[in-house]
Parts: C-alpha cells; sequence; structure tokens
C-alpha cells in the first residue's frame, strides 16, 4: 500500500468527516449521572418551579396586613406559624417573619415586633420557572447547577445523546513503551467517548482486517502501521475489507493519517504511530469524528486567542503545520523547536499552538496569529 | 443553635480554609491511569530520550557521505538497509533516504537517487529529552500528551497526589428531589475528588452526629440544617462532636454556610441546603478545600475576564455578594435576575458571575468588573 503521491488537504479531510459522521440517537439517563452528558432535545418545566409559594428562609407565616404597626415598641400578638425555608406557605398567609423579629413569650406566645409586606422571604410559584420555560437547550453539556435545576423541576431522566463507543486497533510493532495507546485513551475520554476495547493487532494484516469486522463500536481508531512501509498494513486492511476514501493528508505532523468506513459505515480513522503525529491526527480527524458523533462542538476542544508572532513561524508550503509556541509577553508568542524535532516534547512544553494553514509559508515577526492555548482550566488541556 | 449576630467575612472564612487545609501524601500510579492526577514530586528524565539515534521515517539507512553525487541521472547503487520508522540506525550509517529515493532494480539491488545530509531523517540520541531533563512540574494535572511522554520515558509508574476522599451528609428533610447532593457531586468530581459515601441523615442530630464520628475519609461535606430553625442540626451535631470554627459568612447566598473539623481533625463544610446557597458555599468554601487537598490551584476554576457593566449591579454593602450576569455585548455584561429571585436558574441562565465585595454596594453602569466564565470549554463549566 503506498500513499497518495500528493496527499489531500486537511479541509478535504475535515469536510469528509462533517459530511460522514454524524450524530448518535437519544438515550434516556438518570438524573442523578448527568454530569457532562448532552442534552438530546431542549427540556422544558412540565410545571411551575416551585410549584406553590414558598418560605425563603426559617421563621413565622403571617398575613402581611396584620403586622402593619408592629414594632419592638408595639409588640403584636398574631397567630404566627413555624415554618421551615422551602416549605409551602400555610392558606391565609402570604409572608414570613425571621425568626429573630418573632419574639417567643414565656407562656409560648408569639410575638411580632416588625411589620413585613405582602410576599417578603416568599419564593412565589413560578419564579424560577413558568410552566414550559426552557430549563436546558438542545447540545448543552449539562453543568452541576443544570442538574440541580433539572432535578427541581421534578424530572427522573433526561434525553440525552449516546456515549460514543470507540475501538483503538493498536497496528504497530507491539511495545512495552506505547505511549499512543494511554494518549488517544485520555483524548477519547475528554471529547465524551468511551474506549470499549483496544485490540493489539500488531504489523498483521489478518489481525487488523479482524479488528475492522468486528462489530459493536461507533468508531475505530487504527494506531500505527499508516505509513509506506512492508510492516504497514493498517490501510491495507481497511481498502479489503472496508473504504479506504483518504489516505494521505497535508498535515505536519500526521502525513500518514487516513479516513474510510467499515463495510457496515462505521467510521474508521487511521492514525499515525509517531505520538506526536498520532496526538495531531487525533486533534484534528478523530476527535472531530468523536464530539460530532457525542453531539459536542466538532471544533477542537482549545480556548484559541488573537496574539503575535515574537519571531518567525516557519512552515512549509502545500502543508497545514501545527507549530508548538509559548508566550513571550502577554499577547506575543515564538516558536519552540518543532514537534518533528522534539516530538511530544514540543506539546508537553509548549503554552499552546499555532495552525498555519496550507497556503502560507509561516508568519513573520509580529504577525497576527490565532493561538491554541493549553490552558490548565480547559478540557483541551485535560 | 443560632447563627453569629454578625457574620464572618468571606476572607476570613477562606483564610481559615488555607491555614487548615493542606495537600494529602503522595501515591504511585500507573502510568496508564494518569489522566487528570496532579504530579506529587517534579519528574525527571533517567535516560536520554530516545535513548539511540532513530529512523524519523521509512526509508534506507546510509552512511550520508556515501550519497554524495547522488541523483536520477546518476544513480549510485548502495549498501542500503530497509529500515522502519522508530527503529535504531544500524552503526556506520547515519542518515535515512525515504523510500521513494531509492528505487529497487529489478535484480533486489536499491539504487540511491538523492544526496542525503548526516542526520537526515534521523532523530538524535536526547533530542527529546537530555538525561535528568524536567518532563513534569510537581503541581502539573497532566494531560494526554504529557502521559505519553512519561511513558515514552520508560517510567511505568509515577507519584501522585492522592485524590481526596469525600463523604456527602444530608442533614435537610429528606425529600424525593434533592438537587443538593447530585449536584455537590458533580462538583467534587470536577474538582478532582472522589465521593466515596453519601449519608441520608435528615434532621436528626444523632445521625448527623454518627456521619461526623466516623472515618476514612479527607473531607465531610454537611448539606442542609445549617439555618436557625428548630429543625436545624448541622451546626450543633458539628460543636458537640468535633470543632464549629465558623458559623455564619457574609456570603449572598451561602450565608449560613460553616467550618470546622472533626474530633480527628478532618476539615467539615457545612452547606446550606438551598440550592444556590449550597452551590456558591460550594464553591467559595468546599471546592477550596478539596482542590487544596489534591494539590490543584485552590482559586474557583473558572476562566476570569475583565469586562463592564452595560447597567447597575446592586448588592448589599458588609456582603460579597454574587451576581448572575450575561453578556449585552463583547465585553460588557448586565445583571439577571439574582439568586434569590430565581435560585439556581440565574446560574442556569447566565453566561457568568461577577463576585462584588462586601465593601461595595454594588457598581454603577460602565465601571469595570471582574467576570467569570460558565465557558463550556473549561472546567469550570464541567
Amino acid at each position: 500500500m503506498t500513499l497518495a503521491p500528493r496527499p489531500l488537504s486537511l479541509e478535504v479531510a475535515i469536510a469528509f468527516v462533517d459530511r460522514t459522521v454524524s450524530r448518535l440517537p437519544a438515550e434516556s439517563a438518570s438524573v442523578s449521572s448527568l454530569c457532562r452528558r448532552v442534552v438530546a432535545e431542549s427540556i422544558h418545566a412540565t410545571r411551575a418551579i416551585p410549584a406553590a409559594d414558598r418560605a425563603l428562609i426559617d421563621g413565622y407565616a403571617v398575613a402581611a396586613s396584620a403586622t402593619v404597626g408592629a414594632g419592638s415598641y408595639n409588640p403584636l400578638l398574631l397567630p404566627l406559624r413555624a415554618i421551615s425555608a422551602g416549605d409551602a406557605i400555610p392558606p391565609g398567609t402570604d409572608a414570613v417573619i425571621p425568626l429573630d423579629l418573632g419574639l417567643t413569650h414565656p407562656s409560648g406566645v408569639v410575638e411580632c415586633i416588625e411589620a413585613v409586606a405582602p410576599n417578603q422571604n416568599v419564593e412565589i410559584r413560578g419564579c424560577v420557572a413558568a410552566p414550559a420555560a426552557l430549563l436546558a437547550s438542545e447540545g448543552t453539556r449539562l453543568l452541576p447547577a443544570q442538574i440541580a435545576v433539572l432535578i427541581s423541576a421534578g424530572l427522573a431522566s433526561v434525553k440525552v445523546i449516546r456515549r460514543p463507543l470507540v475501538r483503538i486497533v493498536l497496528a504497530s510493532e507491539p511495545s512495552a513503551t506505547d505511549s499512543d495507546g494511554p494518549m488517544c485513551r485520555a483524548l477519547v475520554e475528554r471529547d465524551g467517548g468511551v474506549v470499549v476495547n483496544t485490540l493489539a493487532a500488531g504489523r498483521t494484516r489478518q489481525a487488523i482486517r479482524g479488528a475492522l469486522e468486528t462489530e459493536g463500536v461507533d468508531i475505530v481508531l487504527v494506531i500505527g502501521g499508516t505509513g509506506p512501509g512492508v510492516g504497514d498494513h493498517a490501510a491495507a486492511a481497511l481498502a479489503e475489507v472496508g473504504d479506504l476514501a483518504i489516505h494521505g493528508i497535508a498535515l505536519r505532523p500526521g502525513e500518514t493519517a487516513g479516513l474510510g468506513h467499515t463495510r457496515n459505515a462505521v467510521p474508521v480513522i487511521l492514525l499515525p504511530g509517531a505520538p506526536a503525529a498520532c496526538l495531531f491526527a487525533y486533534e484534528m480527524l478523530a476527535g472531530r469524528a468523536i464530539r460530532r458523533l457525542g453531539g459536542l462542538d466538532p471544533a477542537p476542544p482549545y480556548r484559541s486567542r488573537g496574539m503575535l508572532t515574537a519571531r518567525k513561524i516557519v512552515s512549509a508550503i502545500g502543508m497545514t503545520e501545527i507549530c508548538p509556541v509559548r508566550f513571550t509577553t502577554s499577547d506575543a508568542v515564538e516558536p519552540l523547536p518543532s514537534f518533528g524535532e522534539i516530538g511530544l516534547m514540543a506539546a508537553a512544553a509548549a503554552d499552546g499552538f499555532v495552525i498555519v494553514p496550507e497556503e502560507r509559508e509561516g508568519y513573520p515577526p509580529g504577525a497576527p496569529v490565532t493561538v491554541y492555548l493549553y490552558d490548565g482550566n480547559c478540557i483541551g488541556g485535560l
């Protein structure tokens, strides 16, 4: 299997992913297990929240009109009923007196020493959400507070997009120090997928074919064996038992990546075995496919920022190049030694990366560039 | 149990957390399970990476000096050895000719049709990392690419900070729609902790005391029962079986929060039961403690940004107030109805929040403010 003489542009490869990979169907999930799940259909309140007027604080329920004139020099003996925060307001009352403004007599009677207004310290029916109010939009990746809102709304389960099930196939020489498998597993989890199995097929075309013929997953990542060498069988195996649509992409690192489908139309991404190439072929193509399957924004999950180049960035024309950079000032970056030179250390040591499009030979000093940030607080960085 | 007449400032409560909660000890973790783990001691390379000169591409190993003068009009018959990317460079060779520049004769001999320079297409010993080079600093929360670097360095396990073990105690009226428990569980997971059990103690002082006397966790979160009502037993229970250091904090929402320790010096955070108060007492105090235990940056894990107020923000003097806001333009925000008015819907509907310090009565229109962003890409938002 030889690579195409001219690799396809990354844009064409991305368009292929976008055209052929679509969102998985919905499933029901219990409200207690919704963290990071993606809402499949917008969720609306089925009733008012709260369903009744409720006390906002601990205190005494009262009819506000009966408290007019009350004060510490004019305590009023009133029919006050003790009430806890969250309790429904009893009929005939419309306000809550805080505990410290109702004095308990030795006799057990309660005196009111401050007037309250109607609805004071009361959470009014429907103030959180009116019936049919939007609680969470389709496509939202649920935050802890949003989960609590859904539980408060009385929902027991919610329609969420099924999590993408991922198979990883290792098609390189078996090695005690395979770093691609654990790295891709961590990236899949970041992108909302679940790695259901990792098959060590090695440099055996038969075994790779077998891994591509087994069902039960939503996408297959084949790692290694994508090059033109005699032990590289990933592309040939896919061509034999499915469809090898693209092999060879103008992406550096990541040139020997490929895309296709199994016989049953399950997407297959061929990732190079060299670690930096594996990482960026994952980031640009495999991660995009997994995020699309799971209903997430398909763009790489990094925060980006417009900055300036402090030094020249060099890149080959005709190749989309990923250039690791570090900050020199708060708004400028300089290139680090490239992935070709120091491999993954470029990612481990960088503050982020710049994507140099294929029509450019790089950037002169002082040029505006978009920097994708390795930001510890962002899931791209997780 | 009555609240202190004057609540303590949030700053004092935060200082108490910082003074009394410290990082957990280290443990060994396999390199295959390092995602999101925090490095306990800086990790250095024990040997050069790579350990030997290696081929960067598939091709033919050659002595560069022997290729001088080679070209398509002057092919040289050379002793070329097929080599795969990642293989060690054989003795006597120092460069790799790409597959397409070595023509295989029908006789099986390989012809070189382009000269190569010494070290061309070779990854030099130690170029990724010299012996003793820093691979990951103490306190780093490991990214997928960093995990791959550690595996490439031949490490089998790494010292990481132990994950904080968390007990959640529900001290409110048992309810089918408890939203605080699942919300806090999701927040604990975001902050790197593990909820080992959730005990429904209800409004029973005896049961709360029991939950505070059981060992085996690094921190206890008591949810609900923090108010001054007759069914509120959280603070009294803690005072009886441990140390109630602070009860009542000038934080809105979150005024009835408390802090202390069990008899065995395990930190205890009392969180109000009202959902918005629970959320922000968690964010300001409990999350801080859990992040400190786990060796993470203790600050709330939200990206912040300087913006302007498009409308006035109102706040009570003497109280640190959390004000939910939404964007009006790309650099301005306006307040939403407050947590007091619409509860957690304020968090679910907001783009972020502003923390109004206790010495301020709010902000006039056009004032500069720091906005903490509910950013889908950030773990604060997860």
